[in-house]
């Protein structure tokens, strides 16, 4: 089973990677970007074949290791 | 217009991130993962408010500066 994670800092806190993104865009001419956030993107393969089971397992890898919940938020779906 | 953009390493190339994830993960016990890929995901507020021009010009983006093309391929998806 296949699940894919995203990690992305929540509202509010800054995006210091993001906003050098939105920079460089711009230095390069893209001047109407008004907005970046970058975040992770996992795609994690499980052994376990119940749908269920295998995004409770990966919603525990995402708050013991994937994401800090303090400063980023996640979601996963199982595909 | 906002776009959502998913950066990763081609199918073959090393992935050194995803496996020390991987390998972390069998650390704390979750033994039943089989394979981790890490890649980056990029969420871009553009001014542009036609779809087509918009993901043109994502795609540019991408080219220039977001994916290395020689190991990185990309989508994007405008939502």
């Amino acid at each position: 089973m296949k699940a894919m994670v995203h990690v992305m800092l929540k509202q509010g806190v800054l995006d210091p990677q993001g906003e050098a993104v939105r920079s460089a865009l711009g230095s390069l001419g893209f001047d109407d970007v008004e907005n970046v956030r970058q975040g992770k993107y996992l795609e994690i393969e499980l052994a376990e074949t119940d749908r269920e089971r295998a995004e409770a397992r990966v919603r525990e890898m995402c708050e013991k290791l994937l994401a800090n919940t303090v400063i980023e938020s996640y979601s996963v779906e199982i595909g």
